[in-house]
């Protein structure tokens, strides 16, 4: 514990640069980065209009001035409760990743540990949770980052990965990136090969802080989101 | 916030009996409890001995004074790091609860997310994750409880269930019944139909709490466990 991220991306809270059209109905939806971790900006897809997305995009709630005044939370938790679309969220997952060589799946808690799992399960990958720290039973390495509200710290087991092996990384949503780019300096300090992120939701408001701005792309590995929300406002 | 749980079940922390004869290799097998809510002792079945709970058991880790001097934690994340077996336990959850016609399964913050949502996804069913305080965005109920090591409270989304709803309760680990207990009056209140609670891993060191010592049952709902670990000493 103790070290900070070295992460491409600014950490610290930024003000969107108003990039982002209004919308009506709540969220726009996006697949973006492809898996070659060596993809440049041109490389970047659009995907071609999966007629799922918009029922998940559809599914999540925006909950104003949550966790704070100001925020507009981006809840997942109302998809969880549509069995289809929760469904079709985790196909588009695993239809992604199947046949991709990825040997572990790294989930961050907590809300990662809702699609990580089961993805994992899917593809035939093992799981390892990234946990807040004195969670996590025996010997971990872990890494400090500062977020949009302060610090934080993420743990994993020592032994957990293997040298090389092939590590998705997954969670809820991506903002600022500061929490995954934890993630991804943890896991290559365990010597991982980080494949990929993967989130139900990207903010593009933030993308200004990436740094190809077109797509969300953090220490040189691809961000795959399944739908933007512009409803991120403060 | 602010009800105490109204559990059967004696929450604080008790010593055991020494019911649980010692072992050699860490973990015993069982599943314990039938799905009949109405079930008494004399009910209750130990599992035909499915070959998959030795390999269950055996990825089990047990981790001395975790998360303090004394406590044998038992840690499942060994048995996430190897996907046969993870996937053998959650395939013997998917069948015992696919076609009862269970509409959604609630899981326990954090460790009750890694195999809920999974089991949920299975069975065509809603997931409804059961948080920390101040976690839920929107408007929730929460239940206040008794655990072994002091408080804590768990809360629901309000309108997550709707009223007769048959919900599954999904945890890692069964040991006092405090938290599962909780999490079965939160239901309750919100007028769901607790059909059963699972959970990979029974202490029965504890059993002595239950209403029924003879295999876990809390307020008068079944605890389904896959294998129980007797090393759970202070």
């Amino acid at each position: 514990m103790g070290e900070e991220a070295n992460c491409d991306a600014v950490m610290e809270d930024g003000n969107g640069n108003g990039n982002g059209k209004a919308k009506e109905n709540g969220h726009a939806t996006a697949v973006v980065a492809m898996p070659d971790v060596k993809a440049k900006a041109e490389d970047a897809v659009v995907a071609p209009g999966d007629p799922r997305l918009q029922g998940i995009s559809d599914a999540i709630r925006v909950v104003p001035h949550f966790p704070k005044q100001g925020i507009m939370f981006n809840d997942i938790t109302t998809l969880l409760l549509r069995p289809g679309v929760f469904k079709d969220a985790l196909d588009m997952f695993v239809e992604r990743y199947r046949g991709m060589g990825i040997a572990a799946v790294a989930g961050i808690e907590a809300r990662g540990f809702i699609f990580g799992p089961a993805i994992a399960l899917a593809i035939g990958a093992k799981f390892i949770p990234l946990r807040k720290p004195k969670k996590l039973p025996g010997e971990v390495i872990s890494e400090t980052y500062v977020l949009e509200y302060g610090t934080d710290c993420l743990e994993m087991h020592v032994g957990a990965i293997e040298s090389r092996e092939r590590v998705l990384i997954v969670d809820d949503l991506v903002a600022t990136g500061g929490t995954l780019c934890a993630a991804i300096n943890l896991l290559e300090r365990a010597g991982a090969d980080v494949v990929e992120c993967a989130c139900l939701i990207g903010l593009p408001k933030f993308k200004q802080l990436y740094p190809v701005q077109d797509f969300y792309k953090l220490n040189g590995k691809p961000v795959y989101v399944l739908v933007e929300s512009l409803e991120y406002e403060k």
